[in-house]
C-alpha cells in the first residue's frame, strides 16, 4: 500500500486534475493552495448556474459544509449528481454535522441523493452520521468522542459497508476503510489540530489524489492523509517554526515539496 | 487589572470556549486562526436556519459587518437575541460604519435590538456610532478622526454609559471603558495597521476571553487587546520579520505562544 | 516608462487610494493584504444596497468573477456604472471566463454595460473574451493557449483597440496594451503560478496604482505588473523560502518593501 500511495502522489503531479470545490469561506484559500501544492488545480465555484459546466471540466468534486447556507445546497446537489454521472470521485466533508439540524439534514440528504465516494470527517462528525451518540462541539472533534482506535476502526468499517463508500476518520490516528479493508495512519502532529483548515485540506488532498486516479479510491484516500500527516511532521521540525503561524506556512511548504520517496519511507501505515 | 488579565488568559485556555462568529469573508480565516491560537474554538456559521442551534452550543458571539449583505442581517439578529437569552457575551464590530447607509443602519439596528456587551471598533467607526462627525474612509480609521487620547477616552466613556456596554476603541492607544472605569493600553506596533484583519482579530480575541469569563467583561476586553498589542510587539522583534507577510505569520505565532506571565509583565496599562 | 512606473509607485503611497473590490472569497484576503502592502487601502463590499455609497468614497473599482453568483452580478454592475460616472478606473478580472456559460455571459455583459478601463486576465481568459478558441481548464491558463509572445501581443493590441481599454495578459511574459502602445514585462518567477491568487493580486495592484493616478492608466497597469513580477523574483531569492507557503509570505513582504528605485532598476520592460 505504501508503494501504491507513492505512485498515486506521482500521478497527481503528472495529471494535474481539476478539483471542483463547493466549500466554506473560512478555509477556502488554504484548500486552493494545498490543492496547488500537491500538484492539482483547484476551482472554487458554488453557483447553481455553473454547477454543470464546471462539473464537466472537473476530475473530482469536494463538497464541504463548513459554512453551509441555503443558496449552495442546490449547487452541491447538482454538482454531486453531475460528478456521479461523469464518474468523477465525490468527496464529502460533513463539517459540523451534529452541530445544527441544518447541517445534519443536509449531510443526510447529500448521502442519500449523491453517491459519495469518500466521506471524510473527524470522529464527532462521523459518529453523528453513523447514528451514534456524538458530543459535537462546533467544528472540532469532542474529546469525549475519541475513545479508542478500535472504536474508530469499527465505526469506519461498518459505516463504509453501510454507505458503500470509503470512510476516512482523521485524528491523532487516521482510520480509512472501504468496508472490506481498513487502514490506520499514525503520522501527523498535534499542531495540525491547532490551526484551522487541516481537516478541510485533507478533503482537498483526497479530491486531488482520487481525481488523478479514480480507480484507486482507497489508495488515493490513504495517500492524501499520509501526505498531510507526514507534511505535518516535517513542518513541525522546521527550524523557523515558532507557533501556529509559522507552522501553517511550513505545512504548505512541506506539501509542495513532499516526494513519492518520502511518502513511502515516512508512512506509518497499518492494516487494522 | 494586569493580574486579572493574566488570569483571564489562562481561563480561556482551560475552558476552550466555543466562539460563534458571523463575520466577513475577508478576514474570517485570520479570525478562526487567532481564536484557536489564544486557546478557544471558533465556529463560523451565518445561516439563519442554524443560528439558534449554534447559539445554543456557543459561549460567545462575534458579529462583524465587514462584508455585510442582506442575507446575514437576520442571521446576526437571531444569533444576537439567542446569545442574549443564553447569557453569552455579544461582541459587535461595526466595520465600516459610516462608510455606507447600509452599514450605519445595520449597526444602529443591532445596537437597538440586541444587548451588545462589547462594542469594538476604530475611532472613525465609534465616532460615527456615537453620533459625532466622522471622516470614515472605508474600513480604516481616518487620521482626521484621531485627535487625542483624551478625546477617545471621553467618547468611549460617554458611549459606554449611554449604551450600557463596554466600548473598546482600538488604535495606537487602545481605550476601553464600561462607562465607569476607563483604561488605556499603549501596547502594539504600527505594523498592526498595515495588514488586514487586526481589528477583526481583536474582536475575536474579545469573544474568546469574554466567552471564557462572562462575568469579567471589562477584564476580558482589556486582556484581549493586551494580547494583540503585546503579540504585535513580539512579532515585530522576531528575527525573520521582513515585511507585511512575515509580520502576519509572526503575529499568529506570538498569540499562540503568549503566556499569562508575559501578558502581565509587558502590559502598558493605565487608568484614564 | 520605467521612470514613470517608479513615480506611480510613489504616488500610490502618497495618496493611499481607497480601492473598492467586489471579488471572490478564495483570494480576497490576499487581495486586501496586497492592496495594503503596496500602500493603498482596500474595501471589500459586495452588497447592492451599498454599491453606490462605497463607490462614492473610492478611487478605483476592481471587479473579479472568481466565485461569481447571481447576488453579486447586479452589485458589480451598479458599482461599475457608478465608478464610470465618478471617473474612477474600473479593473475587470474575468476569472474563469470560458469555464462556464455563467462566467462568459457575465464577462460579456460587464464589458458591454460598464466602461472597463483595464481588463486583466491570463491568456486563456483573454483569448476567450477576444472570441478566439480557448482551452480554458478552470481558472488556470491552459498550456495549449500559451503560444508565443507575438501571439499574445497581437491579441492584447487588437482587443484593447476593439474594447477601447487597456488589456493586460499576465503569464511568464506579461503583455500590456492600450491598443496603440504595447509593452512586455519579463519579470516574475514560475512560483507565482504555483500559489493561488497571484492573478487576483495583480488586478488589485492595478486598481491601487491606477486609483492613485487615474490619468496614467497604461503606466499604472505596467507599474502594477512590474511590482508583482519583481516582488516574485525578490521573494524567490529570500533565504527562508522553502516551498509554496514561505514563498507566499515572502511575496507579501517584498511588495510591502519594494521601492521606486528597485522597481526602476529591476524592470525588464520592452516595447512590443
Amino acid at each position: 500500500m505504501k508503494e501504491l500511495c507513492a505512485e498515486l502522489l506521482e500521478q497527481v503531479r503528472k495529471k494535474r486534475p481539476l478539483v471542483h470545490h463547493i466549500t466554506n469561506y473560512v478555509t477556502v484559500n488554504e484548500c486552493a493552495n494545498i490543492t496547488l501544492a500537491v500538484g492539482a488545480s483547484p476551482i472554487m465555484a458554488d453557483a447553481l448556474e455553473e454547477a454543470l459546466d464546471i462539473s464537466a471540466l472537473s476530475s473530482a468534486l469536494v463538497l464541504n459544509i463548513g459554512t453551509l447556507n441555503e443558496r449552495v445546497v442546490p449547487s452541491m446537489l447538482a454538482a454531486g449528481v453531475a460528478a456521479n454521472r461523469a464518474g468523477a470521485p465525490v468527496v464529502f466533508d460533513p463539517v459540523g454535522a451534529g452541530a445544527s439540524r441544518m447541517r445534519s439534514e443536509a449531510a443526510k440528504m447529500f448521502l442519500y441523493e449523491i453517491k459519495v465516494d469518500i466521506l471524510r470527517g473527524n470522529i464527532s462528525e462521523i459518529r453523528h452520521i453513523a447514528g451514534l451518540d456524538s458530543k459535537t462541539q462546533g467544528v472540532d472533534a469532542s474529546e469525549d468522542d475519541m475513545r479508542s482506535i478500535a472504536d474508530a476502526v469499527f465505526i469506519a468499517k461498518e459505516l463504509a459497508a453501510r454507505l458503500g463508500c470509503i470512510v476516512a476518520i482523521t485524528g491523532a490516528t487516521d482510520v480509512v476503510s472501504d468496508g472490506g479493508r481498513t487502514l490506520c495512519i499514525r503520522n501527523g502532529h498535534p499542531m495540525l489540530g491547532r490551526i484551522t483548515g487541516t481537516g478541510c485540506m485533507c478533503s482537498s488532498l483526497v479530491g486531488a489524489l482520487c481525481g488523478a486516479s479514480p480507480d484507486m479510491l482507497l489508495g488515493g484516500s490513504v495517500a492524501a492523509l499520509l501526505t498531510m500527516g507526514i507534511a505535518g511532521e516535517i513542518a513541525y521540525k522546521e527550524a523557523g517554526v515558532k507557533g501556529n503561524g509559522s507552522f501553517r506556512t511550513a505545512l504548505h511548504d512541506a506539501v509542495s515539496r513532499i516526494d513519492a520517496r518520502t511518502l513511502e519511507s515516512e508512512a506509518k501505515l497499518y492494516e487494522a
